[in-house]
Order: C-alpha cells, then sequence, then structure tokens
C-alpha cells in the first residue's frame, strides 16, 4: 500500500481529513476492496470482543451491498481472552526489553508481574522429560525448531509447543512460560495464539517472544549466563462473550438442490488488523462467488460463511453447524493467507469421480495440480463437514511466508499481494463454477 | 542468527540456563562478537543512560582484550531523551490501535494524554504553506514519500519532515504531530530519532507511527473519513546527561606520525539493540584495525573513537574534537549499517592524488570503485574534520535497506549478513593498509 499512499500523498496537501473524496476503487476488485476496507473501517476483531460484533456489522452491510441475499448475523458465544498489559524483561544478567504477548487463556500475573529463574527447553519433548514439580518457581524458556515451508507443515508439529507447551510446564511446577514465537520471520513482533489448559491444570502466565529476543536470550545462554526475567500478563479468560457468525447466499437456479458452503473467519487476533488471517479468505469466497455466478446463476445456491471466534477454539463453527442441519452439498474454506494457490485437495465420493476431475481440468490451465495428499476443511466448515461427511476441495495456498506474519502486529493490508490476492479469486471462481452447476448429486464423501 | 539458536536448540536441552558452556566463536570473526557481544551483553545503549555507560565499560574491556593500548573512558554531558509511555489511538471513524514511538526532544503530553481532530499534509512543504495559528488543537499528521536508495539519499531531505516538522507544526499552533516514520519498510515498528526544536519554539508532542499505520491512515482519509487521535508520551527532555567516548589506539612504528582516526558511535536508540546502527560500525573499524596491523605494526598509529550520544546530538563528537586539539593524519567513520562497501569517497588535498590512487588500487580488486561525490565524514569524527580540515575517505555502504531498520525495535543482530560484515571488515584494513603505512606527508585537504 505504500505506492497508494504516497501517490495519495503527492495529490493532496493541507485538506481537513474531513475534506478530502474517496479516491476511485480498481474496477470491480472486489476481494482487495473487502480486505482493505475490512481492515482499515473496522481493524482488529478479536473473539468476543466490540470490534468483533463491529465487524459482523460491516460484513454484512458489504454482502448485502454486493447483491447477496439471505444475509443474515447468526449470534453464538465463546470463551474468549481479554488482553491486558503484556510486558516482559531480562533482569539479569543485563535489563533487557523484550517483545512478547500473552496467549490466549494465559495464566494472570500480579499488576506487577512476577520474577523468576529462567530455565530453557530446547524442544516441548524435552520439557516433557523432566520431572513434574521439579520447575517450582521457574519461568521455563520453551524453544522450537519450525522452519518455513510451502504447505505450511511445521505448524502443526511445532505449534504444539504453544498449544501444549503452557499446560506442560504448568504440571512440572513452574510459575510461567515464554515460548519462542511459532513464527518463521525475524522481526520485533511476537505471535500470539490459543493455548488449551485441560480440566485439572492450573493456567499460568503463557506468553510468546519474537524470534530476535528468543536468539539474544539463547546467545547469553550460550555464554554460561543465568537468566532472570520479570513478566507481566494481565489480560484474563472470559467464559462467555458474544460472537457470530454472518452468513449470505447467491442463490442458484435451483432452489432444491443443498448448497456450496465457503467459509473462512471473520475474527481476527487483536495485535494487526486480520489483512491475511483472515480478512483476505472473506475476501476471496465473496469475490469468488460473485464471479462464479457472473452475470446469471449458478445451478446450486453458493452460501458464503464469515464465522466468528475461529481463533480462540472455533465457536462460530460449531455453532453454524448446530444451527444449520439441512443438507450441504459441498464446503470448502479459506484460511491460509493471500498467497497463490498452487495445489488442489480434493474429497469426493468414488460416485463423483468424474466431477472430480471436472474440478482438476478447471484448474490445471491455471498450473494447480490435483495433491495426493489429506483435506483438511478448515476449522470452520470442519463441524459441517464432519456431521454431514461432506465432500470436500482444499486450495492450497503457498504458506512459505504465511507464519511471518501470523497472528502477529504485522498483520496488515500491506502485506497482501494484490495479484495473488486475485490468482486466488480466479482459482476459487473455477472450481465453483464446476461444483456449483454440477448436475448430478455431489454425495457424502465418509 | 536463527540457525545458531536452532542448533544451539538441538544441542541443549533441559539445562539451567547457568550450566551451559560457551559455544567456542568462529575463529577470529572480532567483528560478529563485537556487535553480537555489545547487543546481548548490554542491548539498547540510549545517550545518557546507564546502559551507555555500561557499553562504554564493555567496550573498553573489550578493546583491552583485543589488544588495544591507550584504552580511555573519556566522560562528556549531552542533552539527552529519556523516553515514557508512548501510546495512540485512532477515536474516529473507528478505534485502531496505531504503533508509534516518540521522536527525541518531543514535548510532553498529560499522563492522560491528549486527543484531538487529525489535519494531515502530504509533506513539510504543504505544512509550512498555512498561516501561523491555523492549527490550533488539531494533532497534524505529516506524511512524505521516501524511497529506498542504494546511497541513502532519501534521508536527507525527506527526514526533514522528523528533524523540522514538530517545530514547523508547533509554529502553527498544533497540539500534537504525528508523522509517517522516516523508513522504507512496512513493518509495525515505528522509526524514533531526534527532533529539534529551535529557541523560541515550543516543544509540542511528536511522535512516528509505523508506514502501515500511517498507511492505514490514509485509506480512510481516502473515504472522507474525519479523524480523531488520542496521543500519550510521557518521556522528557534532560538538559545534562553524562555520556562519553571510549577510544583506544593500535600503536604505530613511528609515534610522532599524525594517526588515523577511525569512528563510529557506541551510543543507540533504545527501541532496538542498536545493531546496525551502530554496533555494526564499531565492530567494523575494531576488526579492520586489527587486520590492518597483521602481525606487526603499521607505519602510523590507528586510533579508534567510539563515540557517545551520537543519535541525540553527538555531544561526544564534539568533546572528542575538543579534548584532542593534536594533529590527526586523516579521519573515516563507519555509521551506515552493515551492508556491504560498494564505493569509495576520499577528500585529499593536491599533495596527496598519489597516496588517494593507492586507496583506489587497493580497493579495485574487491569491486569497489571510487566516486566522484562529496565526502561526508560523518557526525562523531565530523567535528575533528572540520577543526583541523583533515583528509577523509568514505567507504560508502549499501544502504537499500538501512532505512527498513533504522531507530526501530527491529534493530537487532539477525539483521546482520556476517559475509556483508566480513567484506567491510576486508575494505576497511585494505584502506588502513595504505594509509596507515603512508610514509609522505598526509596534508590537510581544506
Amino acid at each position: 500500500m505504500k505506492g497508494f499512499a504516497r501517490n495519495l500523498a503527492l495529490a493532496v496537501l493541507a485538506i481537513p481529513a474531513t475534506a478530502m473524496a474517496a479516491p476511485a476503487p480498481a474496477e470491480g476488485d472486489v476481494a482487495w476492496d473487502f480486505v482493505a476496507g475490512l481492515t482499515s473501517e473496522v481493524g482488529q476483531r478479536l473473539a468476543g470482543s466490540e470490534a468483533e460484533a463491529r465487524g459482523r456489522q460491516w460484513a454484512a452491510e458489504r454482502l448485502k451491498a454486493l447483491g447477496f441475499s439471505n444475509v443474515a448475523i447468526e449470534l453464538a458465544v465463546t470463551r474468549a481472552y481479554v488482553r491486558g498489559l503484556d510486558a516482559a524483561r531480562l533482569t539479569l544478567p543485563v535489563p533487557q526489553k523484550l517483545a512478547v504477548t500473552a496467549l490466549g487463556f494465559s495464566g494472570t500475573t500480579p499488576d506487577a508481574g512476577l520474577e523468576g529463574d529462567v530455565v530453557y527447553f530446547a524442544s516441548l519433548d524435552a520439557l516433557k522429560a523432566v520431572p513434574a514439580g521439579s520447575l517450582t518457581g521457574k519461568i521455563v524458556f520453551l524453544d522450537h525448531a519450525m522452519k518455513a515451508a510451502q504447505d505450511g507443515s511445521g505448524y502443526g508439529p511445532y505449534g504444539q509447543a504453544r498449544r501444549a507447551g503452557p499446560a506442560v510446564a504448568s504440571t512440572k511446577g513452574a510459575a510461567a512460560i515464554v515460548i519462542r514465537s511459532i513464527g518463521t520471520d525475524s522481526h520485533r513482533n511476537p505471535h500470539t495464539g490459543v493455548t488449551n489448559f485441560p480440566a485439572g491444570v492450573t493456567p499460568i502466565p503463557a506468553a510468546a517472544m519474537s524470534n530476535p529476543d528468543a536468539d539474544m536470550l539463547v546467545r547469553l545462554i550460550g555464554k554460561g549466563k543465568a537468566l532472570r526475567m520479570a513478566l507481566t500478563l494481565t489480560g484474563r479468560t472470559a467464559e462467555s462473550l458474544p460472537t457470530g457468525n454472518v452468513i449470505g447466499e447467491l442463490p442458484g437456479r435451483d432452489p432444491a438442490l443443498p448448497p456450496i458452503l465457503v467459509g473462512c473467519h471473520l475474527d481476527s487476533w487483536d495485535l494487526g488488523t486480520g489483512a491475511v488471517d483472515d480478512g483476505a479468505g472473506c475476501a476471496i469466497v465473496t469475490a469468488a462467488a460473485l464471479k462464479a455466478r457472473g452475470a446469471g446463476q449458478t445451478l446450486r445456491t453458493i452460501r458464503v460463511l464469515m464465522a466468528g471466534a475461529e481463533e480462540i477454539g472455533a465457536a462460530g463453527g460449531a455453532a453454524y453447524a448446530k444451527a444449520h442441519p439441512e443438507h450441504h452439498a459441498l464446503a470448502m474454506e479459506s484460511d491460509s493467507g493471500a498467497d497463490r494457490v498452487w495445489r488442489a485437495e480434493m474429497k469426493f465420493a468414488a460416485a463423483n469421480a468424474a466431477l472430480a476431475d471436472r474440478v482438476a481440468a478447471a484448474l490445471a490451465p491455471l498450473g494447480i495440480p490435483r495433491g495426493q495428499g489429506e483435506v483438511e476443511g478448515g476449522a470452520d466448515v470442519g463441524p459441517v463437514i464432519a456431521a454431514q461427511k461432506l465432500a470436500v476441495i482444499d486450495l492450497s495456498q503457498d504458506m512459505t511466508h504465511y507464519f511471518d506474519l501470523h497472528h502477529t502486529p504485522d498483520d496488515t493490508l500491506d502485506k497482501i499481494d494484490r495479484a495473488a490476492l486475485a490468482q486466488n479469486v480466479e482459482a476459487w471462481a473455477a472450481v465453483l463454477g464446476v461444483v456449483a452447476n454440477a448436475p448430478e448429486e455431489i454425495a457424502p464423501a465418509g
């Protein structure tokens, strides 16, 4: 966006903010306008917050303005995390401020913080290996070795340091835990995200620090220095806060046919503005549905689901599945950023092999081959897929740079490449053009 | 540094921080070890702070350990800025948190902050053009159009938005000013730096916001939205705080010959750890001096000057010139990061044309041509150059990415490429090998 800003900067001089006319949007760039508007006119949309509610209103209005039918906000509730003050610093061997963020469902420190000796673990397995009670009063520094990969495959295993590490540290007696961010960048922006304390495990204060900070601690440890850290995390868990989904449809010519469901999530973490996670996904499915419909109508209805509270437990997707037992034909989700689609994974019943071939044929000219891996579906459409054993298509996005931004303050609009965003819309529209016009029954895929 | 951290992570498991042995440093990598140690074992070194004092002790000890003679800490005083709490958010049209940092010598807001309507200016010239008193109570958002350049040439003119913009806004009656960071990155890290309020101009609160935040404001302004901002900057200016320089020498075979002075600055801004600005510079001059000396001695003494308080007015360099009226032969400074040297600029008396040719010949095999531009010398060696009309050599570093990091939280060790740092040392050592062994008189260059 810097270029845009600069051009605008040249065009306007000393004009009060109120007095300026809106620049004309690029002709028909529905996806870009969606994510630019959502991130600027709403901003962050933390699950359970007033901002998430404003996001629902904004998205519902935008869907209506774009010609969607049956636009509805379906309220639900979610367990949530309300951020407080996050701060950390080394106190020994030298005072150094650390860039940290609380994890969702972190325990709470006293307002004045807590301080403790730091004990280093190179991996979650190493932390698991020490005896219960052996870390009493300590602050665990949990490291990991995640690397960037096109398919994002490091996030599953290494992300366990965030998801499970705090609970394991709690069972060992630790006073608190700070993990190396589950991220692949080298910026002073920590990566937040949810952690889980199972029933019976006491939540302890749990934070992530940026990679450069983690590197610095590792250097000091490597020099044989004893580390002490002061940590303040004053956020709290709220057991029940409002969330909700936004639904909209492009009705098909045959309303009796089960709809095609395309999902994304509307909530975001609060540090950035939720541009790549997942404003982009909602922008892609919205623009692609419109593009697939074109001037007329598809045979089947395309239903957009913009889910709430995905980041903190996916309450929106669960609520959708419960509220919508009506049969669906197929589900897809966009929630891996805004970089290019490079591969398609499909799960169809054997009876729909010809349909799968037609989808593959529609993607082939775009350089997107059919993979042989598992489909994932996504956290928002996952519950309805599970309930109805739906057919699923995953359009895998290039995730090489996704975990540079994921859950950080840096998840902002300028990170989205407009050409890559447009390629997503093109790929999605190609798929929807096939499946939403499929005359045959789309069977449960099992 | 992530690779290092990961390898170490594999090597150690559940070992208390105290119990680990230091890994062996790479053989003879004086420059890397210097900047890694300074940024880890000291960290940020804000001018006038206790951390800057620790930096002086650390550097003096390191110079002694490396075999430098006549190592001394020469104390001085500086006007300085003591950071407080920095925070800003939009309150209209929607609440959005902004990533901001106070500028050095900013005015102070009430502890509860201030709030005002935002008035946008695309450039410093546009701000200058409005009548005095016309911005009473407003918060100025001052934009600019700086782009990255190999020679860093945007910083001079566009940096005026930071250096002079706040004073101009004050004369127009503004309550406060927030500038677009003087930087070329798109991360949520604002760029701090010093601003100047001339005598008679009231200091107003003055901050910089990150480029993604500035882009977002420009988008909202472009949509015709009225903006209001809440701003809290509780830092203060201190009129007199301790600073100081660290000096060390590699004595030449003929102590009667005037020394070669190689400079850098030891202080840094407080947001990062001062790795590229200017830990790298001190690392380069130290390592290059040792490399130029080699196993024996140079003809002339090489004197290293690690100056204090450069960032806030260069009091260290001024104090050095005053304390050292003894004649110098030539001065150089490294203060443009850690990327490769790509050009050499020289200023010699006509009588030293042959010496200049020998310097150029020493650099030619490294692919570093002689430029035809002005020499700059640098803020730390500038006063002694001016006082003694010294000959100067600038080894221009590639600054394409320098202003991505400059004065941000992201100025950390991981941003330094070890090969580029080594190339700097090689280039500097090649030059020092010529000038510190020059038998002829090195005349004032005028």
